[in-house]
């Protein structure tokens, strides 16, 4: 529904349609500031006939990042989720999580957790194990458990499930939703945890998130003893520190959060300056009067 | 590059970024009428380690849509191609093709060409021979050859890239670029064939195209020995009534072709009016002097 309260009908089912202008994603995204969605075609997908579910530990996001490569050449499109964690995380997790445990024997510094989902019956198992063999071998794995039932499964997905909740209990944090591309990762997460220590010296990085998407998390507890209101008074600052590092990369203040108020005064500050121009002519042309969700995104 | 000469900056490589209005999808598909693309950046896919090749005679649209929802179910993205061609111009193929041959014993009623491909080392053969094996035993599959070389697929692939270049041997040809819902291609052949036969009795219609999309190129070569120039006047004709079919199943009447010059006087038709305003509207924001490609789309 249009500002004036004109009703675009954009519901089809169509796979390809070159008729025009790519409507449908100028409000997709938009937060409702162009206009209000009220309807949506959805399509489905057949459901994976078997999933496959794999909690690792690896030395660092290097060979995080070398491990999610072999996992796509070897299965492709398989590769449904592949989510890495920092040891502090998992630490504060297996302290304050409900009815959590740690799969493997030993801590490692860093983890993932993979997700493999296929149309196929059979397979899937030995993709998973040859990628973990790859990674032993290569020293890209320090130790993995696969999980043997859905309900392990769950229990590797609930320790990355509980990882931001569980970060209360240390204290004020810092939360950041960046993205970058996915070989950046790696060399953001190192200069973003170094600039962060430069600035608040005993802040505590606890970066995770959707690697496979370049998508992280770096969120950011207060020093241990630290005042929390005194802390979180720096967010602007720490945003700071760590967009400069985001920008190097070509990378995005808000991967899937959006913009909404937080995020709205600092667009003019990471956006290239002839888009940010475009959007306020989209907004102007879509909703003159100002109405649709006034004072978001722009 | 924008009418005003600004430069919009919109190459990033992130697979995820909600920093605002989707602007990348605007410029894609507008044909150079809202600015001018100079730059993009690809993102690159491991080459399938597996491809097979299937070329499969089938009674009609109705099983060979059947047998995409099988291969679908089976192999989920591996289908990577679903070609869909009917006889007469598998004849004319035969025919007036440069080194082709039927791979069949016997003539089809139709025809399908399906392709899968992946990354995985082992079993797309296999899992062709099941899908085609299931096809036999429902009576979807009359008849299928898988292709046992690079070679061999090749020419399964001449079969259908010809299709549309030796209608020039029937006269006249009348053609068009649909889409429907994949789901909808059988009913759609089926109500045009029987509407271009009103219009024109001994019309030869020709669909063929990618099932697998819901698209279909579907064409129509003049009755035998009609005069050929007064077969191709009657195109608007024939757009009436294929497009009035196209029309009841939510379809697109330019699937892959664009607008351009030559369909824009049909949009008005075709296109949902709010739509089509809103794509003036953009355009009057971003060339509000209309300089670029001027007279086309809209």
């Amino acid at each position: 529904v249009l500002a004036d309260g004109r009703v675009l009908n954009n519901l089809n089912k169509l796979k390809k349609d070159n008729t025009g202008y790519d409507l449908k994603n100028l409000f997709i995204g938009a937060e409702g500031t162009l206009g209000i969605i009220t309807a949506a075609v959805l399509r489905l997908v057949p459901r994976p006939r078997s999933v496959e579910t794999a909690f690792a530990g690896v030395p660092s996001p290097e060979e995080a990042l070398a491990l999610l490569n072999i996992a796509i050449e070897r299965t492709g499109g398989e590769v449904t989720s592949f989510e890495i964690m920092t040891r502090a995380g998992i630490e504060l997790v297996l302290q304050f999580g409900a009815s959590v445990r740690d799969p493997l024997a030993t801590p490692h510094p860093w983890y993932v957790l993979i997700e493999l989902s296929s149309q196929q019956r059979d397979g899937l198992r030995e993709a998973m194990e040859q990628i973990l063999a790859h990674g032993f071998e290569h020293e890209l794995v320090l130790d993995a458990a696969i999980a043997d039932s859905l309900e392990q499964g769950k229990a590797f997905w609930r320790l990355r499930e509980l990882f931001s909740e569980v970060q209360r209990h240390a204290g004020g944090s810092i939360k950041e939703d960046i993205s970058v591309p996915v070989a950046a990762v790696p060399a953001f997460i190192r200069e973003a945890n170094d600039a962060v220590a430069k600035l608040i010296p005993g802040a505590r990085p606890l970066p995770f998130g959707h690697l496979g998407d370049g998508n992280i998390h770096y969120n950011v507890s207060q020093p241990i003893d630290a005042d929390k209101a005194e802390f979180l008074k720096r967010w602007g600052e720490v945003n700071e520190v760590v967009f400069a590092v985001v920008k190097r990369y070509g990378g995005s203040v808000s991967a899937e959060h959006g913009v909404g108020v937080l995020k709205r005064d600092l667009l003019p500050s990471v956006k290239d300056p002839v888009a940010l121009d475009l959007m306020r002519g989209l907004k102007r042309l879509l909703d003159p009067k100002g109405i649709l969700n006034p004072g978001k995104v722009l």
